[in-house]
């Protein structure tokens, strides 16, 4: 382990795949984990952005990873070195108030989103996992690496912010505004409950092409009246259910416009500026919004869908990369709109670079 | 009922008790009530000043009262001339998609909130009730007229919208922003599901001191930093149910302020303008925002627990009027700061003025 590598923040607009040092196991409730296939999220892109100040110049970015144990402390009891796992976007000490609730999120004890945010992340060759009982997930033989990797947050957001918050039940009829990974991950999980129809909005065509071979039985143009075709295919109601998964005010706006009286507003999208409420319309309307970061408690549930081969995740990855070529991923993941991205898939020194055919 | 009188509105700024014609039965489902007692609430107060543009110069105001029937149309099979009934503020047609599914304020057939809002009023002499067999509730002797008919809106509006919206639960820490009489209900029924302590937030002392005599463990005076208290209350983690019974934006916002992660804020004021909604910090938050209108689905239920002496209601009345001196009651409730007037009742022309003395 020698010289491995990382993709390193270097503040606003800089990173590079560079050495660093070799994670080891500090806590005794740590895993030392060797990365076999990790993914970008958009999240990092904000995070280059400089939209999360939080994170440190020096952080190696990346929340998200399928690998082997290599290494565990003395107080770790559920994986072993050579256990294949799912490294989860959250880390959960277990013990506080808040993972007592399952709200893994809002980690008080040390945990929650750190990963590639305060302290190192999984876009290297090794990872130390905090916590690691309780942050990874061994994965059964019948779940590819492509696969997982989606659920280490893609897919659990889907599903707990989007589909479980936003309460989809048989016969609904689902909106979602933006179908990128999380919004295409959302139209996957909002089946599972049959709805009546699922409809996806986004400005993108090859997008809308995606939600629809995911099973989204309507697709709207962001720029051609989506409030209309909602109406009209609800007869004049609006939508059960609305998962916003874009994270503007204007597509948030736009969620609290197409939900029926007594529907549900469901907020995925990750915001960097306040919305308007138009309470003056909402108020007397019974509406519900939430929001809501993903506590991945419902991590086995869908690995245990994935494995029954009930979870298109790997669907999803667009393009492959070896590791070592992330730079050039993240160029393609951040010009999805020229390049097509859905999500890259990183897959260590063994693999080749493939843009995914088309299915 | 030659010559019958009613609380006329005749455009913004203008109201008068004047003739007004006797109400009939014009629908089979209609019954006439002779309204008994009838009280203000502060939607009439927006209509008044023409806040709610739909209602027409011409109708007489009021969504409240109890009263006996005096006439029933030939559909009417549950009720009959000399019952004593609450009229509730929302009439139900029965039939329609949302009133099947119990969300009455939402009626397509006709009905939701139509007295004193898209036909006449209860702030009259007489009143016709459309639908009549599901919009009125026949009342049990143990419960007065001045608790019953604070259950036509004020109760029901205060458990449904703010607490069980809310999901109040045993042990919690609820913040009721806003002690007018929507906000005294909220903290009455609250207590209900016995929660750690209720919080109330106001402006005026006198109604900081009615919260307390209804159970509000601790006041704050609205000027001065709630949010701190909230804080020093719970660790630091915020409230888990904050109610906003008030309807502007800033104490909309104060709410989002002071919840917790995973917690809920239950909206329950009417409002006439946008507010600001955070997302940029309440994105990752966890948290759960309802609006609504009432559906009064509630009010059998807390007709029974007022008839067991388990509700304060008519604790809130401080003022009482005969019913032809309507306008001079408009005047004290309106001007609730310099008159400390809560909820005023009229009661026809047998009931004295009678400032409710302090209990």
């Amino acid at each position: 382990m020698i010289g491995m590598k990382g993709y390193v923040f270097h503040g606003p607009g800089q990173a590079a795949w560079e050495e660093v040092p070799d994670p080891d196991v500090q806590d005794p409730t740590d895993a030392v984990v060797r990365v076999d296939t990790v993914t970008i999220c958009g999240t990092d892109l904000h995070i280059l952005k400089g939209d999360v100040p939080e994170v440190r110049p020096g952080t190696v970015l990346g929340h998200e990873a399928v690998g082997e144990i290599v290494e565990v402390g003395a107080d770790v009891r559920t994986v072993q070195p050579g256990d294949r796992v799912l490294v989860s976007c959250i880390s959960t000490c277990g013990r506080c108030r808040f993972c007592r609730e399952g709200m893994y999120s809002q980690c008080l004890g040390g945990g929650g989103w750190i990963l590639g945010h305060r302290v190192d992340g999984t876009q290297a060759e090794f990872v130390r996992v905090p916590f690691a009982d309780l942050s990874v997930h061994v994965l059964p033989a019948a779940v590819t690496n492509e696969d997982a990797v989606l659920l280490a947050d893609i897919f659990p957001t889907a599903y707990e912010v989007g589909v479980l918050n936003g309460r989809v039940r048989p016969g609904d009829t689902v909106v979602v505004v933006g179908a990128g990974p999380v919004g295409l991950a959302v139209i996957a999980t909002a089946r599972l409950f049959s709805p009546e129809r699922v409809i996806a909005v986004d400005l993108a065509p090859a997008r809308l092409e995606a939600a629809r071979k995911l099973g989204a039985e309507a697709v709207a143009d962001a720029r051609e009246e989506p409030e209309q075709l909602v109406a009209d295919l609800t007869g004049g109601f609006g939508a059960d259910v609305v998962v916003e998964a874009v994270g503007v005010p204007e597509t948030f706006e736009l969620c609290t416009r197409m939900v029926r009286p007594g529907g549900h507003v469901a907020n995925a999208g990750v915001h960097g500026s306040p919305a308007t409420l138009h309470l003056e319309e909402l108020w007397i309307k019974n509406v519900t919004i939430t929001t809501g970061l993903v506590d991945t408690r419902t991590t086995p549930t869908l690995l245990k869908m994935a494995a029954a081969g009930r979870l298109p995740a790997s669907q999803l990855i667009t393009h492959t990369f070896p590791l070592e070529r992330i730079e050039e991923a993240y160029d393609v993941f951040a010009h999805a709109a020229e390049t097509g991205a859905l999500k890259v898939a990183l897959g260590g020194p063994r693999r080749e670079v493939v843009p995914v055919a088309e299915a």
